[in-house]
């Protein structure tokens, strides 16, 4: 008789965290301050805080190790979608032919959110705390869309105007996604739009430019310093968004040991680190501390993009158009353009400066994966777990199947853990162009990246000034 | 201090019930027999046997009034994602000025199944009945695509073919759903095909016929009948899908006490009647025995297809091409086409015995509304509650809305509880239409449905015969 209770596990409502892990204080090496673009110097707290939320700042600084989470916002959680499911993938492991307890796959759903990603998690929070410190419209930008639906809903939960930049390409290719932020109330652009002097520059050439993540940050950056009672609001990267998704691996914790399983593998893919980071920090955190020592972390980026496993470990602009803060950060420079492919919440030229450091000091490791491998991987993950993807996250499903085969080929005990970011309703011509054999492999050649990193205008930070 | 475990009420998998309700030996009136269009008489045995899986023709005739729900597909279902949360519509009821616990809103989640609704409920049933059984193949029809999706999952689950015949207007209008339902390796074919008799009638005049529920019905009918290891399914209607369907009302029951709530009122939309009919059978069969005399059931029709709302109680065809058995039941004639609203999965001319017979006897009632009203609630319920509902559950929170207002102006204490059959992450046409302005409302002319039930192709049964 199979105890259900370990093939699904749940937690109640009121067992949601109480805290977020903040690893800064923890981290191997001291974390580096986010430098204005306008005079290559830290940014003064004045000038942060004109940009962000305030309270978000005060913890992109902060060195407590726990962080509460307020009750207003565990209730909002609580009440729509969190604590999210940890299911042990089964009908995955007999596909494998890993029978049996010796290897077992476990993954995290946080494709259950109310946008289908762990988006919200962050989301939540920054309307939270803008609405509780008066600021009354939040702008932002966005990809793939998966980031813009998540903050609209969180905007207008809490009654505050919310505007997205979307680049055009995507505004074009994903009509569903623009709904859904309509149907949240929030106004989207398509960028580059004539709204902004940054969206001008290529907008007056060209009515039909396909935008960039890049422009669309520059664009979202420049309309929050319009009014004083806005703020721009940033989806990955910085360390306050990673703070609040930890929420995902405090709830992972619990549900492990509520079965008494100890991972030996965490897996989450990784474009600007949010997910991946608030999937492991918890973890990572242990192992900092001689708890868990021999817990493997691996980021799974794509080949089209691999700024950890290509880039360099370096000051780098957040955007392409130089206007959002410099950060030290594994990047494959900001004038570097990723392919087209499908994951494109990965298409992102750096990364988290908490998983940058991470990854020089070796606390954890990445891989990277072509596409094609990584949509069948999310196709077989399908048929299986029945869930379809997002092409995001079956890049960490595709590792995770190749660590699971691995160690039964070395007759392994092995416990893998993976984060499901999101589910692939909104990205079905990935599956389409697979299954149809169109779709297309890009792998950077190392000259290309080489060249973006040398541009003239990356930045020069000068350490000994600060 | 809110408790968190009474805003969204969890059931462990362990706690996933054990048995479906089958309400037929309760019924205020015995259970009509199905007919077999062929002679006019009831379907022997043998015919029933060769067109459904042979456990499900069991059910659909079983006098047990539970019925045990087998291991291993209680496995799947809590592996995957039953029991389903319970939400209390905090934000929402905030949204309708009804604050405090006079007036409480719940609503039962059945968009977290991996194919966003409540249908995987029976394909998993009836793929593992058929696998038991040695049925290879299963074959089946669908409109916007929900059942065929789920059928699609269970039938690969369970390593059996699936082919689908899809209305040819959804075919085109959803490729979302083809690529989901090919994701889990289902056949699809737009609807009238040339691989069947059925079709080539349609077909071969007009390749691009736009198809009717009723034509697919019929292919997929006749495809069945080619081999004796294959089997037809039906996603509503009959009363095993309702049965199976009925692992949603227990679940809700169990939540509702463990939060001591006794429900005033239960609503549903209802299409072929799966939806309505699981979520409140257990419930019916409690008012039937004097346990909750004075619950309220109400069943929610568009005004475009009011079956029960304004058609008769008769004999007709389950499906237009009239190769599917001929039921007693509410209907607007098998010749009705419905006009083209976005809830696809109410555009079904007939109502499920069950609930006709329940609607007869005064144990439910039923309202209609219209698309925009439904849709416009569907969006506050987004704004509100996170979740971007599917226009055939819009229909029941369109009523719960109606019914909490009006508790509210009566000064009356309620719990309304209705069931969110999936979510709309492939009708977000239906939302932009309406937030464009562009949504159509549409309602039958009494004279038109008079028509379609006064053709000279209605069936006559005489039921003295049997």
């Amino acid at each position: 008789m199979i105890d259900f209770n370990k093939t699904r596990i749940l937690l109640e409502p009121n067992e949601i965290p109480k805290e977020w892990v903040n690893i800064v204080p923890d981290l191997p090496a001291p974390m580096t301050p986010l430098i204005n673009p306008m005079d290559g110097k830290p940014a003064p707290p004045e000038l942060a805080f004109a940009i962000f939320p305030k309270e978000c700042v005060l913890q992109e600084v902060s060195q407590e190790p726990l962080i509460p989470i307020p009750n207003e916002l565990r209730e909002i959680y609580a009440g729509s979608y969190r604590p999210t499911p940890l299911h042990r993938a089964l009908s995955l492991e007999k596909e494998l032919g890993i029978p049996g307890d010796d290897i077992k796959i476990f993954y995290k759903n946080e494709s259950v959110s109310p946008t289908g990603s762990h988006k919200p998690n962050t989301a939540l929070a920054q309307a939270y705390y803008s609405k509780r410190d008066g600021v009354n419209e939040l702008i932002t930008e966005t990809g793939a869309g998966q980031w813009g639906s998540a903050l609209s809903y969180g905007c207008n939960l809490f009654d505050i105007k919310c505007t997205v930049y979307m680049v055009r390409a995507s505004f074009l290719q994903k009509p569903g996604r623009k709904i859904l932020m309509r149907a949240y109330d929030a106004q989207v652009h398509a960028s580059p739009s004539n709204l902004t002097d940054s969206g001008k520059l290529y907008y007056e050439s060209d009515p039909d430019h396909p935008g960039s993540l890049g422009i669309a940050i520059s664009e979202a950056v420049e309309h929050s310093m319009r009014s004083d009672k806005a703020r721009y609001s940033l989806g990955s990267v910085v360390n306050f968004v990673l703070l609040h998704q930890t929420i995902i691996g405090q709830e992972v914790k619990a549900q492990l040991n509520k079965i008494e399983v100890k991972p030996d593998v965490l897996i989450g893919c990784m474009g600007g680190g949010s997910n991946l980071g608030g999937f492991m920090i918890p973890f990572a955190r242990d192992k900092l501390h001689g708890i868990l020592p021999d817990l493997e972390i691996v980021g799974v980026e794509p080949r089209a993009c691999p700024s950890v496993c290509k880039g360099d470990y370096r000051w780098d602009y957040g955007d392409s158009a130089k206007k959002a803060p410099i950060l030290k950060m594994h990047t494959l420079g900001h004038n570097f353009i990723p392919s087209p492919i499908h994951a494109g919440g990965l298409r992102y030229h750096g990364m988290a400066p908490i998983i940058s450091i991470l990854s020089g000091k070796k606390i954890m490791s990445s891989v990277m994966h072509h596409q094609t491998e990584v949509i069948s991987s999310g196709l077989m993950f399908a048929k299986t777990e029945g869930i379809l993807p997002a092409p995001e996250a079956a890049h960490a499903i595709k590792e995770a199947i190749d660590q699971a085969l691995a160690a039964k080929e070395n007759k392994e005990k092995k416990n893998i853990v993976f984060n499901l970011s999101g589910h692939g309703f909104f990205d079905l011509l990935a599956y389409k162009e697979h299954m149809m054999g169109n779709l297309v492999d890009y792998e950077m050649p190392r000259e290309e990246i080489e060249k973006a990193l040398s541009a003239p205008d990356m930045p020069k930070i000068d350490e000994t000034r600060f």
